[in-house]
């Protein structure tokens, strides 16, 4: 059972199959997570280096920990594009770790298209943990089963994402993959955030929040990246939390019982308030928990992992 | 053979029959540190996190250490407070820690009573691996361990502490540790860094040094925090030096083959001189070997362990 | 099967006889990183710290894999000089390090001698990766690996190097190795960059870089350190490479398939033009492959491996 893929770097390669087949790979991983023993041997022997050129607690150390449930070898490497190591280009970073035989590279970078230009080049699989403003393919599949996981299906459903849609690799990869598996989506944010083709995506687009989650099944906001403040595209954090902000009185416009999700980390008080972000309908954690079980799948199917050493 | 808590937040909290427990357990792990193969199956499968927001290369590295040792999963996270993960709060990075199934936290954090908003909120056993001024368990823990390997008891044992006892998470947690197993303790050092209520503490105070080892079985000389200086709390370095830092000299005032240690990092020349830091009373790489057996014994003991796996 | 001496800290020290004990070693471990279960339990239960006090994606990542490919536990410290934990001497944290009974201890380090500092107090096997201008030796081991691989011998070989000879650790540790192998050595750089006593070295020395790889079976460029610019030392980088830079065209001046070698990371079109670094006698990757295969040879040399164990 692999991936007729090498890599994975984007949502909008992927044909639905192929996302069902991760999704249904992670359904059985995400059980290891619950034993008493966390360890199974599927990638004894393999090499899985984790290459991050942005801080990223969350996404490196869900990787790191995926890694070695499966008792990969995970080595980490932090780098800034600023320093990269004494300016050697990507490239060449990437083709002298290849030559140190990594099975898998996990490449986290600013540039869009980074993760690609190593997939063309590299022997090992590569997965993209998010580029620029482009994919966050990772994302987007656990948020996707996340979904299955509490409604039971992904067809028909109804998402709206709210905030900063056109800088968000993690809208991006969402909508791509909601559009794929049959979710009608939403999207809501100001105007300067919103995307310009949203025909092409595939989405509604509104500036109006209540309008976006008036019968939405699943809420997902993203987070305000503060440093995207400026006079031309967001207003203040106070103008936008009172516009486009989630919280008790605002879900009271939505249907009972709508999910609620966001990729982290929290600006509680901005995007979101605590009331919503603790409530018992959201999936914020579970989130977090299917992060690993999605990328423990990627790496297992990449590595072209048989069943039998689960 | 388990702690009766969840966590290892303070020496405070601790009843005595638990501190010998946990010194029990030490002595035991610290054969491992001796083998030819140092590594048991002991917490196989079990996933450690050393989120670190001070750096500390002694302390992270004998918690991973520690933890490889017993075949643990050992993930470091660094951190600052200040560029904390995109400005999550605290209790929001253990939320999303816990999510990822962690079985153990350590944690040091700048703030006292971190380690504890954690452990009132997570599953994981957290350890405290330093809080602020607050306290620093596992380095009272290996201290006791130190002396009682070397002196066969604790119980009725005179201990001198120099140095800034009122900011020092180390004295604090040794002081309570000490009174709790019958060591009687007297701390020395500079008025404006002495405890405003000894007596509560249950110790001698004392700005004469020489007063202070006169008959003490161990001195512990505390790391004078040269950032912590300024025209109120400490006088020069030179003449913090004079009067308070250990020397062969003033060796002579105190027991013969009294015991020396110190937490580490060395100022070599200001709190300690390099004579007695490496003379043949020192406990100070005993100490350290020590943190080893102490922290597997916790690791070990808040994991759940079974003896057998040893 | 172990090397008869407890460090590896510089080539200068090493008989011939080590040298090809070391080569042959790695011809052994070399074949582990093409396997589809990249790990070996030689090393397991033995303890590695890559001890680094200046920034080495490579070097570092490098020992990590082979250590990992070994089943060793590997603990990384990244420090600065600047920031040496909290002050404390290298000394120090050696003895504080060794106290914590590694195996093995790597070490990188900005000053001449540092890792004999270490060797000569440490029980641990110290491993010089790299201090000051003084040696690389593991830099050297892998060179020659590389070389004799694909030229099937050393004796009698003619080698050019060409760069910053007298301030490169790669250059120093590379001529003694080569010398001790049999290989004949030119250099050839800017005359402020040459050595002083080439005689001493046993090499002949030449401003004229199509003299010196004439009849050259390897051309070995070193990476010219942007840092080293200035109004004395080293012209422009324009200038630099319009003397010094490898080019197709200058190629033409060598040997039909001569051997092209660097050591990384590549300044492309100052010392090497990308046709040169990609061309099809490049050995640059393969040195990169080949330094996994040295690093797990002097592992295990170094931790007294036994054949079986392979």
């Amino acid at each position: 059972m692999t991936l007729k893929r090498k890599d994975l770097l984007t949502i909008r390669e992927l044909e639905p199959e192929e996302i069902h087949q991760i999704l249904d790979t992670a359904d059985s991983m995400k059980e290891i997570g619950t034993r008493e023993i966390k360890k199974v041997p599927a990638l004894r022997g393999k090499t899985v280096i984790n290459l991050f050129y942005e801080a990223s607690t969350r996404t490196r150390t869900s990787f790191e920990i995926a890694g070695k449930w499966l008792s990969a070898d995970v080595i980490n490497i932090a780098s800034t594009v600023s320093s990269m190591t004494k300016g050697e280009s990507l490239l060449d970073t990437g083709k002298t770790l290849q030559a140190m035989r990594p099975d898998v590279v996990i490449i986290r970078h600013p540039v869009p298209g980074a993760p690609k230009l190593l997939a063309d080049r590299l022997q090992a699989a590569i997965i993209n943990a998010g580029d620029g403003a482009h994919e966050h393919p990772t994302q987007a599949l656990l948020d996707l089963f996340t979904i299955r996981e509490r409604l039971g299906r992904l067809e028909g459903l109804r998402v709206a994402i709210v905030g900063d849609i056109s800088h968000s690799r993690v809208a991006r990869s969402n909508i791509q993959a909601m559009r794929k598996t049959g979710i009608e989506v939403r999207v809501a944010g100001p105007a300067t955030l919103l995307p310009r083709y949203p025909e092409q995506l595939g989405v509604q687009v509104t500036t109006d929040l209540e309008a976006a989650i008036a019968d939405a099944d699943v809420i997902m906001m993203l987070r305000i990246q503060r440093e995207r403040q400026g006079p031309t595209l967001l207003p203040s954090l106070r103008e936008y939390s009172r516009l486009f902000g989630l919280n008790v009185e605002r879900l009271k416009k939505a249907k009972e019982g709508v999910l609620i999700m966001h990729p982290g980390p929290l600006n509680r008080g901005v995007e979101i308030s605590p009331e919503v972000a603790d409530g018992p309908y959201s999936l914020i954690l579970d989130q977090v928990t299917n992060g690993l079980a999605i990328r423990m799948a990627l790496l297992y199917l990449l590595t072209g992992g048989h069943p039998a050493e689960r």
